[in-house]
């Protein structure tokens, strides 16, 4: 398999790490030839993860994506959502056929509320069989440190998503296979929602009786959604008897919603403390995931009508104007 | 409902402000007479949470058991496990008849390895139906803080326990109930050993992705347990369907496995570093309640048969010198 990546960010540096300490060739698509040149000459990426070196005569990297994908037989798209369009739009309609696409991408497409395989279906006519999602509870950082993390790879082929996961095995990667590729997209995009809440009654200042409380049944909200909206999907017949304690779906929700520097608890902890989401946004200079997260889960819930009401209470306060204390205390009598 | 409280260590006083907070008139059974003359004085516990101001008008308090318990309906144990024996030993075999038993104690007593209700059934007869535990994700120092904090009574008569809790009710404290008695008091002591395992994983120096990953699984195996345990418990057909999910058992978990201060945290990082267990208990002088706990779990799983990775090996870790790196190399294995 040529594995070839997308992206030169802080996560899709640590994949081409991971791929290449695993012995891996890969073309990479590096958007710049002057990052391009820094990493041949220094072997680390000048922006991210300076302690992790690259072996040079692994990395085929280009700044011509058309090139890095016709090389590749697995494409991994490791670019932060809100650019994927732009990204891509370089690529003729027909750039995946006969390719298999890893998404490495976290959230949602802002503008189109789209998960990344509605999108590459719609403008690459990508079948999800041909698509697997890569997500787990891993920060890049201790990637580069080399510090054991887990992945977990979902996709409908099971046996072609255990041959992609064996590649990113190595001796700091244990890889995990599931076949709900559609749930686990869902569930890293509520993980976000829950941690800018968990940042927002921080700012109440609810203490940590409260946060684990919370933070359990956010938990169990997110098995609820993932379980109701399965039957409004395609492809998830699979799917049944998941187990919602397993890392790609608690494991996820916990390390982002203890994580203290994370942008949604930063954010929500701003809207906690009397902030308008305006305000917010223009202090941070930024956009928490869980920002626009939150709408994303709501209209999609318009037609699932699951129970959500943590999930739901973050969708008001950030786009309905609820007081936070106000939402809070509706959601703390929710609670058990 | 008349109340006592047995004990005046840091969660027994946060039980009396909570009741008294409540503006419920309390019995309380505080040690020594000179504690006793600096509480009536001063309004506060002179060894444990000093910020929190007691009114005089609704204390009851005695240094002699058997007349605490004898004025009250409802008795709440609230005596570190290693000393319960040692304090209720004064009194006399039918001294519960007619009442009710709240047990915030938590863990197993030690030396015999029961939990307290099968205790309170040999020593003094006490059914299981008057008896409910009281759990929750709940440091006493929150309480203090008043800071919003969930309780869980768990009973076997449902009325009764709710009975019970709404008078724990108050405006920083919510309480849920369940019937689930003997569960929970399971989780409790399941959390121990999985904290003081999260303290073995840091002190082996791995990081916050594999930790939110090793809670996950043991959030999963605590599940297993616990309803693999039913089925050889007597007094739980009432406890179908259970929300493992629910802030007494995933909650609590959550708390304190994240608690960086507490004693299995502590204990577990030196047992990681490489610590014999003897030396981490004379180096620290105090015992872990994770390090009972575990053989505790690892004796009544004997019986149940339940499958438990991670309780199982933290025990050998323990019990067994089996080194701490080796332990957790075969955990990390069975991690999903």
């Amino acid at each position: 398999m040529q594995f070839g990546i997308i992206g030169s960010g802080s996560w899709a540096t640590a994949l081409a790490k991971i791929l290449t300490d695993g012995n891996h060739r890969i073309s990479w698509w590096v958007r710049s030839e002057e990052n391009i040149r820094y990493i041949r000459q220094r072997r680390h990426n000048p922006h991210y993860l300076h302690s992790a070196y690259f072996d040079n005569s692994l990395l085929n990297m280009s700044d011509d994506i058309r090139q890095v994908v016709a090389d590749s037989d697995v494409v991994v798209i490791a670019v932060p959502s809100a650019f994927i369009k732009d990204v891509l739009s370089g690529l003729p309609a027909d750039a995946f056929k006969g390719k298999k696409v890893v998404s490495a991408v976290k959230g949602i497409l802002p503008d189109c509320n789209q998960l990344l395989h509605e999108y590459l279906l719609d403008a690459f006519a990508l079948d999800l069989s041909d698509y697997c999602a890569l997500l787990g509870p891993c920060h890049a950082e201790e990637v580069a440190a080399e510090k054991l993390s887990y992945l977990t790879f979902s996709g409908l082929d099971e046996e072609l998503t255990r041959r992609i996961a064996d590649c990113f095995h190595c001796e700091y990667i244990n890889t995990v296979v599931n076949q709900d590729v559609v749930g686990v997209q869902y569930a890293a995009v509520l993980k976000n929602i829950y941690a800018l809440g968990a940042g927002i009654a921080h700012g109440l200042e609810y203490g940590d009786n409260f946060l684990s409380v919370y933070i359990a049944n956010a938990a169990r909200e997110m098995g609820r959604f993932l379980q109701g909206s399965m039957a409004h999907l395609p492809g998830t017949e699979a799917t049944d008897n998941l187990n919602y304690s397993a890392s790609v779906y608690l494991g996820d929700l916990l390390v982002t919603c203890y994580s203290l520097y994370s942008r949604n608890r930063t954010f929500g902890n701003m809207i906690g403390k009397g902030y308008s989401v305006k305000a917010a946004m223009l202090e941070l200079n930024m956009v928490a995931e869980g920002y626009n997260a939150s709408r994303c889960v709501h209209q999609k819930n318009i037609d699932f009508g699951v129970e959500m009401p943590i999930a739901a209470t973050v969708y008001e306060i950030l786009w309905e104007q609820l007081p936070a204390g106000e939402g809070f205390r509706k959601i703390e009598s929710r609670l058990v």
